[in-house]
C-alpha cells in the first residue's frame, strides 16, 4: 500500500510532493490542519475532525471552504491509497501570495493531504504506561485553534525524548497542568475523572470528548476542572488521550510514579471501551 | 531583473520553486529567517543578520552551519540577480522527514532563499508618519528567536489594514508595549529616545541597534526600559525600526494623535542619519 498525497486535487506518492515555497503555511505558519485515523477501513470520528477543521479555518479568518469538499477528497485519497488502518493528515493553508505579513484578496486556500498506515503505540507501552516530563508551556494563546504553529509541541516532544520519555505535558507558569504535545491529559482520583476544561489553552479534542462520554456511558463520574502540577503525583491514574494515543496509561511523571505504576484499571476500561467503539 | 530562489545549491525564478510537503518548516513552524536588505548594490548589516540567523538556530537547538556557507550563498544569488536594492530573504528549516513531532537524528537542514527589489515606504508615509493600532501580545514566550511561527503578527497586520491602518503593535495583557508586527518600537520623550529592553518577547531588531547607535553619536539620550500603554499618547514623537521600515514615524496610535500627529524632528533626524550610514 503506497503512501499518498492529495494536493488540490491532484494524488500522488508523499516524496514527489511539494508546495510553493511562499505558500503562507512555510512562511508564516498560517495553516491548520487535522489529523484522521481509520479503523478496519472505516474512518473514526470524521464529522468531529472536518467540524473542528472548520472552527480552526473560522479563528484564522480563512475564507469558507465546504466540509463536503474536503470530506470527499479524504474518501477519494483513502479509496485510492487502500490501507485499513489510515491516518490522513489535513492541511489547509491561506494559500500562495508573495511575501508580505497581511494577505492579498484574492490569495486561494491550497489542501494538502497524506495518507500512511498508523503506526500503532507499541503494545508494551499500552500495557505498562509510560513516563513523561513537565514541560513550562510556553505557547501563544490560542490553542484551541489547531494551527501549525506547534513548534513548543516538537521541541517539548523531543526533549521528552532526549530523556528516555515517551512524551511531554505542559504546566503553566502557575502550576496549571494543560495537555500534552498532540494528546489531552486526565487523571483519575478516587473513582473520579478528572481533565482540564475546555479553554483557550488546550485543544478541544475528539478523543478527550469520546472519553468523557464513554464515562458517563459506564457510570464513571467526570469533572472538567483544573488540575493542579501539585495534585498530580497523588493521582491513581493518569492517561493521555488523541487520535493515535487512544488512551494511554502514564507509569511515571518527571520521575514520579503514578498509582501503583501501570496502565490503571479504569484507563484500560477506557482503552477498551474506545476500541470497540472504533472498530464497530 | 528577475525575482530568483536559492534552494539547497539550486537558483530558478521563485514561481518555480517549491519545498518538500513534509519539510518541518511547513508542518510544524520548525525553521528561522533572515530578511537583509542592500542599498546601491551592498548588504546592510549583513554580520548582524547572519549572526542573528544563528542565535535563531542554536535557540531551536539546529545543528550548527557554518556562517561562510550561507553568507557565500546569499552573495552567490545577490551577484546573480543584479538588483542594487535588494531584499534577501533566508529561511533555515530543521529539514525534511516523515511527519512526526520529534526529528529523526539524521535529518539534513534545507536552507532557502528568496531576493526581490524592496518595496520603498512611501515617501508621504515617511514624512506624514503612519496610523498604528494596538494589540494585545497572544504569542509565545520566544519572540527573540525569529521563527517563522509568526501567524499572530500576520493576523495583527491585516487587523491594522482592515482598519485602515499602517501596522500594530503588541501590547501584554498588562499594559507593557513590546514591538510592532516586524518592527521594533520607539518613543522620544522630552528630548530622550526610550525603547523596550531586550527580553524574551521582543526581536533584538538589526535597526533596533544601528538606532541606538546613532543616537549614541548624534547625543541624543537614549533609556532602554520597559514602555507602559498608558505613556504612549503623552509621548513627543514615536516611531518603528525595521529592515524595510528603517525609521518611520507614527502619526496616531489608536487614532490618538501623537506628539504634532507628523513623523518628529527626532525620528526625521535619525533616518537621514540611517539612510546616510546605509548608502555609504
Amino acid at each position: 500500500m503506497p503512501e499518498l498525497s492529495y494536493l488540490n486535487g491532484k494524488i500522488r506518492p508523499i516524496s514527489e510532493t511539494y508546495v510553493p515555497v511562499e505558500d503562507r503555511g512555510y512562511q508564516f505558519g498560517d495553516a491548520v490542519y487535522e489529523f484522521i485515523a481509520s479503523y478496519n477501513g472505516k474512518m473514526f470520528c470524521m464529522k468531529e475532525h472536518l467540524d473542528r477543521l472548520q472552527h480552526s479555518m473560522q479563528g484564522l479568518s480563512f475564507p469558507k471552504l465546504s466540509e463536503t469538499f474536503i470530506e470527499n477528497a479524504v474518501f477519494e485519497l483513502f479509496e485510492k491509497a487502500e490501507i485499513p488502518r489510515a491516518g490522513i493528515y489535513i492541511q489547509v493553508s491561506r494559500g500562495v501570495a508573495p511575501r508580505d505579513h497581511a494577505w492579498p484578496k484574492e490569495i486561494k486556500l491550497q489542501v494538502i493531504m497524506t495518507i500512511k498506515e498508523v503506526k500503532e503505540v507499541p503494545l508494551k507501552l499500552r500495557k505498562d504506561g509510560v513516563d513523561i516530563i513537565i514541560v513550562q508551556d510556553e505557547r501563544w494563546s490560542n490553542c484551541d485553534i489547531k494551527t501549525v504553529q506547534i513548534l513548543p509541541n516538537a521541541m517539548a516532544k523531543q526533549k521528552a525524548k532526549n530523556q528516555g520519555a515517551y512524551d511531554a505535558i505542559f504546566v503553566s507558569k502557575d502550576g496549571i497542568v494543560r495537555e500534552g504535545t498532540s494528546s489531552n491529559f486526565f487523571i483519575v482520583k478516587d473513582g473520579r475523572l478528572i481533565t482540564p476544561p475546555l479553554t483557550k489553552n488546550i485543544l478541544p479534542g475528539i478523543t478527550r470528548k469520546v472519553v468523557l462520554d464513554l464515562a458517563g456511558d459506564t457510570g464513571i463520574k467526570v469533572e472538567e476542572r483544573f488540575i493542579l502540577k501539585t495534585e498530580l503525583f497523588s493521582a491513581d491514574e493518569a492517561f493521555l488521550t488523541g487520535t493515535i494515543t487512544e488512551i494511554l496509561g502514564i507509569k511515571t511523571i518527571d520521575g514520579i510514579q503514578i498509582g501503583n505504576g501501570k496502565s490503571g484499571e479504569i484507563t484500560q476500561k477506557l482503552y477498551k471501551a474506545l476500541r470497540e467503539k472504533a472498530e464497530i
